[in-house]
């Protein structure tokens, strides 16, 4: 497995780029507009076929490339089921499995940040958390439909029931983190580290955060898969 | 081996976080001073006890955290053969090898960005390889006794020559990419493919690239160790 992460400075996003060896047939995971000619370019060079460009969630911080990359490559636009837009080709829910060669993506639901999001757990060993679980953190669940005791739900019952060995790629990172381990955030992640779901909702309810500055573009930008023009 | 990137994103600069999982003795590679704490608290939370902080280079866009992470854990701060300064408690040359449990760090000595740089080859399969060779890119030449024939030798006579298998993880990123290979570079690397040593020293020669900003200060704070009190 060919797999790379992709780091947008801006907005702090990771895109994950995952290739099956044999085929050659890629995924980007979590693309950001104003990167897609470096994604297009590592795609070219590294002889890969785009199939699918897939979102963990409608993003209120950055507008996807997947229309982009779909003009570029022909992917297929792929989105969490029930989330409210007509522009995905296809639609993964809870458990479902994009095959990938000999790659196995599978889709865990993990609501919570927002109400459509998933998790993508890729061939047992890693997990790309998109915003429910971050490196010793998580996503805000503030707005679009997000919901604290959901979070809570998700990241405790879906996330760290999987082997603490899985290695956890976040959908962000602010502090320079690039990976950890279920395990890991388990034992050191303060926002789920001695909380039950009563004190983690409130802790979530008085983070009191600005609104992302670009929200009100962004989210129908990416309901519309960052179909902007 | 346990084995973390680390991002600062004020420099853009990798820090390496390399540990052996048996005896937890670690090392950080081009540390950075103001995510002297961020490190700590990972060294702690995953209960490592650092031995050495080892640097690539003397850094021209930030201070090495080495004092300071020395202070915290009395590890030794180590530094390339040849570099000016008094403050090294060992000086590793090209060829030598520190050894940390299982893990073998191979020093390569790879000058050009600076006249003292060395690049570090971990277990044979990943090289730490700091200014010298970037993802697609090459550290600069033009200051800190840099020689950008000496350089294009270092990195096609010393690092191109490594399997095309192995992980290069660069000392910085300006792009978003994180990792790459040897055999990538070989094809891919803009500053050496299609250049002969001539046309290489030409093309770096007349990047008129700015100063950073505070090299100045940085430079003697890293002769120093990153001691600035």
């Amino acid at each position: 497995m060919l797999f790379r992460q992709l780091f947008d400075k801006q907005s702090s996003t990771y895109t994950y780029l995952i290739a099956d060896e044999k085929t050659k047939n890629a995924v980007l995971v979590d693309s950001v507009l104003e990167q897609v000619e470096r994604d297009l370019k590592m795609l070219r060079e590294l002889g890969l076929t785009l199939c699918y460009s897939i979102e963990t969630h409608i993003h209120a911080d950055h507008v996807t490339g997947a229309e982009k990359l779909q003009e570029a490559t022909g992917c297929l636009k792929i989105l969490p089921e029930y989330t409210k837009n007509n522009c995905a080709d296809r639609k993964i829910k809870d458990g479902e499995i994009l095959q990938l060669g000999e790659i196995e993506i599978k889709a865990i639901a993990t609501p919570g940040h927002t109400d459509t999001h998933v998790a993508y757990l890729i061939n047992q060993l890693l997990v790309l958390t998109g915003d429910s679980l971050l490196i010793r953190s998580c996503g805000r669940t503030d707005f679009q439909s997000g919901n604290a005791g959901t979070l809570y739900d998700s990241v405790t019952q879906r996330l760290f029931t999987l082997d603490n060995n899985t290695l956890v790629y976040p959908g962000h990172d602010y502090q320079g983190f690039t990976v950890s381990t279920i395990g890991e955030e388990k034992l050191f992640n303060v926002r789920f580290k001695g909380h039950n779901r009563d004190s983690f909702i409130e802790l979530m309810n008085n983070l009191n955060l600005p609104y992302p500055e670009k929200m009100t573009v962004v989210v129908p930008a990416n309901e519309a898969c960052g179909n902007i023009y």
